[in-house]
């Protein structure tokens, strides 16, 4: 990630959001005063007749900075705006609406980073159990963690329970649903998470084990409630989640009140216009996810191995008072890629690997196995640094 | 907006989904193919072992069209893929999650456009109210409507209800709360909808007039709900809300089944990679927006003229038995070009202007009132072709 390299101290009631603007360097000065007032007040300055607001609440700009730009390219460049805290009240959506709402709509600005003051971090949930809780909820010490999840979706709920089933046999750490799987016909919520519940806890009497389900919550908050209850009433270890789908304000205020279990996020619809390692690492986190799902380096998209190191930083690093959160790295991950993403991402991490348990068809279990026998022994044999 | 020229008849089961992506011709097979198993099954189609499931629930490229490209770049391709309907369940969060979910994280890939089957239309709400109903809250014939907005943000209720008087007696006919007025201290919800409302009924009785006011709902389901009771127990005509920051599952659920009153749908985080006319066109108004706000071409944003009469027509159109939903270009527009935006967009229209009747300053309400005139008078007076 692009870290802010201290530039002028923002006061303790200001955001200090940095955005990359592509523009002529003629033109950012305006470019750059045009997008402060767009996430602000969104009105000329000279048009606000209040003194004190106007001394106030409209984004201000801190710091311009050439960026290395495309040969033929117009330009680019860093452009840091404070925004006064006093504007996002505590709520999550309004955080991402000062600080992306109108701007997404305009293709030549990108948002890279946001510092929250301590008073905004303080009002934001957080992670309700964090790394260590959710080791805790697979019984796990200070090891990594394995993660499957269930597909394709359109399997009906036995047949999502005898996959499950082999999986937790193979003593795989988190099960969860593919996020594909939502309120469908073939396999409601309420009649998947109990079969599916059912086969692990069988398969965790056999071995011994403590593999945990995360079913997919999915709709509205009516429908996301009625989930909640079911995943209550089934035991369900945890929960997974797609914050952009579902809307932020849903996430931080209702599935992090009441989900009991640990959060897992989903970055589906996250798109590419807000650095990944603040939204995925540091907001999600500061919304309540207790790990982050994202796609790692050299598999399905197109992350750098930089921008992983990120989003893994950004999920872990001192933020408040809030817990560290799980790196989740995922999307197209291989079995014999395990050694070195441990090596890169360390202890604190769960290694989410789907599609490449399922291609090894008939011998499943035995790669599943070899998946989380090598991830669990990561941690107790120190192989790796942490 | 690019629209489908009837392609291959997609079964009544299916979606058709266009896509833009960008490669070089000798991958485009397989980077289609590749989009159309992201978008569904998530899994190598091959280790899918259920050969029902094979058979119907994996994505499927149905067409793929060179476009023209940009000179030195990789190439760019129109692609069609069909969809199950069956996986989503009639949900406006799964939707958008089948839709673009996972491939809004890569950068090669934009999203055009999609045909909903009857079945999914048939489960998705449409606006409550639509053009119409919009018009019969403001008490208008069938003629254009007025919109502004009270900001910036920051203001005490007192401020905001002595502008809104200003507004309405003025003779505007919708008066929206600023999307960046959330759930703030300085002006909370509780205490600055009751405040306007009351100066807007107070002009409204001076003048005979039936302006309403259009408070912006922010927060989670519990903020929600609580703001929705006050905004009816205060009786206000309209409700605005940013579908993307609240979650679209929110806004169709939750608002949509308790506003009662129309809604009005702000673009705040809609991003650029899904096409407008699809999002704020056709999906907002399916998820059950009654008007839907969009940038203007030659405002602050880079939509293109014919990108915005796409939306407005997109917000329109015959779409199952859905009503039609407003359209209300925005964004930076002045009163001087009422005449031309009335002549591009017709008669079922809502013009939104802001910023620059609060520039005018003393002269603030007679420029309202030359808005709010010339838009009333353009269906009064059959000035333009519907």
């Amino acid at each position: 990630m692009n870290r802010p390299h201290a530039p002028a101290a923002a006061p303790a009631d200001r955001l200090l959001v940095r955005y990359r603007i592509e523009t002529h360097a003629a033109l950012i000065e305006a470019r750059a005063n045009a997008l402060a007032l767009e996430q602000s007040v969104e009105m000329p300055a000279e048009a606000i007749t209040d003194t004190a607001i106007r001394a106030t609440v409209p984004g201000r700009v801190e710091r311009i900075a050439p960026l290395p730009s495309e040969p033929g390219g117009p330009g680019a460049f860093e452009v840091d705006i404070s925004l006064a805290a006093a504007t996002i009240g505590g709520d999550p959506g309004q955080l991402l609406n000062m600080l992306f709402g109108n701007c997404s709509l305009q293709t030549d600005v990108r948002l890279i980073d946001a510092r929250l003051p301590a008073s905004l971090l303080a009002a934001l949930p957080g992670p309700a159990f964090g790394i260590d809780g959710l080791r805790a909820a697979c019984g796990a010490g200070k090891r990594p963690l394995s993660c499957t999840a269930l597909k394709p979706q359109g399997m009906a709920p036995a047949a999502l329970a005898e996959l499950a089933g082999r999986f937790a046999r193979a003593g795989i750490d988190v099960i969860k649903d593919d996020h594909g799987i939502a309120q469908q016909t073939v396999a409601p919520f309420e009649a998947r998470v109990p079969a599916v519940q059912r086969a692990i806890d069988e398969a965790n009497r056999a071995t011994g084990g403590r593999t945990i389900y995360a079913p997919n919550l999915a709709g509205g908050p009516g429908r996301l409630t009625a989930q909640l209850r079911v995943a209550r009433d089934t035991g369900v270890g945890a929960l997974l989640a797609c914050p952009m789908v579902l809307g932020v304000p849903v996430f931080a205020e209702l599935l992090r009140a009441q989900a009991g279990v640990p959060l897992i996020a989903h970055p589906a619809l996250a798109g590419t216009a807000i650095a990944p390692p603040l939204l995925l690492g540091r907001l999600f986190r500061a919304f309540g996810a207790d790990a982050t799902i994202f796609p790692n380096h050299g598999g399905r998209f197109g992350y750098s191995r930089t921008s992983c190191e990120a989003i893994a930083a950004a999920a872990r690093e001192p933020l408040g008072d809030l817990r560290p959160a799980m790196p989740v790295p995922a999307g197209g991950m291989r079995v014999d890629r395990v050694d070195e993403m441990l090596a890169l991402f360390g202890l604190d991490t769960m290694l989410l690997i789907g599609g490449n348990l399922l291609e090894a068809g008939d011998d499943l279990e035995a790669r599943a196995a070899a998946f989380a026998t090598r991830v669990r022994e990561a941690g107790d044999g120190g192989r790796i640094a942490s």
